[in-house]
């Protein structure tokens, strides 16, 4: 028998990050191939000892596998992955083109984006990454300015990954790259990621609840 | 027939980055391994339209496996995993364990340790992700504290990764993290490591004899 995937990810979160925490990232995956799936939360305000021990640096999400627990929004995508081909292709040219693309969105991509946007927040103006990001994303916008999709001629796991990279407003309001924007609305507008989006802003709308009541 | 896998990177790099050019751990994963592996050059100075159609950044390292082209190193690491018990252990719980701590070495350490150094190049005074950065050190110290490898109790292909990232001297140096200093010792003593530094450093000494021989 197997049971549920179950994402965890936090109770509560601000206004700010809704719609972008990384476990839509896990829900997406699991919308794409038709995975069965639970969302249980940890507490947002208090990261205690059991929240580090499943994940290190206290973030979310991780995710359960049938005994197995699974931390890296990256490594749980390579996991659901090899659970349906609707995520990656099963020959081998096709995964490692998946492999290569979900790597280049965490380490090619998101390594300079994310801390220039870390950074964006306090100085926008003199922001000491900002010519190797849009080097990046230079890069990645003649690459998309030729095909639909990253790897394997079709939608995969790295698509869904690197949109989700992508599609932080301030990423995407960076420099014209149209070839980019419009790979983003292409990912966007999957049903799947419609209802993963949807499934977090309820989950975190009913956090606001439970944070009113606790507040009476 | 197999034929040997092929491992590219620069013809030629400055002092600087030479035993850090990502193509080593390439090579440390082979040694680890015993897998056979030729090493062969693009121009570090001109990067043309071959090398970005092997690798859209312009970057190196990329693998070549029997008719599979593969970028990103990251990526290369977990396709050669896949072909070796020594690299990863073949159990569900430790092959979770080890994609887990090879795609936290890229998105959790390295996405912050990277910037963080590119920054302090300029600005070593005011670096705007000094505490993300040490606060990162302090969570893996915590786990490096309690445990010799990362994962399943033994080295893996995740180790050589985060041991990879935190060798930079500068990250080294950034805090008091002993656990973390004896966990990057232990993996710079092994044997393969060795002869993967070794094996780079001896590469771009030969690029600087052919430089030479060319501007005679």
């Amino acid at each position: 028998m197997t049971e549920a995937l179950t994402l965890w990810t936090y109770d509560w979160v601000p206004e700010g990050p809704r719609g972008h925490v990384r476990d839509i990232r896990l829900r997406w995956a699991c919308e794409e191939a038709g995975l069965e799936y639970r969302v249980r939360s940890v507490p947002f305000d208090n990261r205690g000892a059991e929240h580090f021990a499943r994940q290190p640096f206290g973030q979310v999400p991780f995710l359960e596998d049938n005994g197995i627990t699974l931390f890296e929004s990256g490594a749980c995508l390579l996991h659901l992955a090899r659970k349906s081909e609707k995520l990656m292709p099963r020959d081998r040219v096709g995964e490692a083109q998946t492999l290569e693309w979900t790597i280049a969105a965490l380490n090619s991509i998101e390594m300079v984006s994310v801390p220039w946007w870390f950074i964006g927040l306090s100085d926008d103006a003199n922001n000491p990454l900002e010519d190797w990001m849009l080097q990046r994303l230079k890069h990645l916008e003649a690459v998309l300015a030729q095909r639909e999709w990253l790897a394997a001629g079709r939608f995969t796991v790295a698509d869904l990954l690197m949109a989700d990279v992508l599609r932080v407003p301030k990423v995407l309001a960076a420099g014209d790259f149209p070839a980019i924007r419009s790979y983003v609305d292409r990912a966007r507008a999957r049903p799947a990621f419609k209802r993963a989006y949807d499934g977090q802003m309820s989950h975190f709308a009913a956090g606001d609840e439970r944070r009113r009541a606790g507040a009476r």
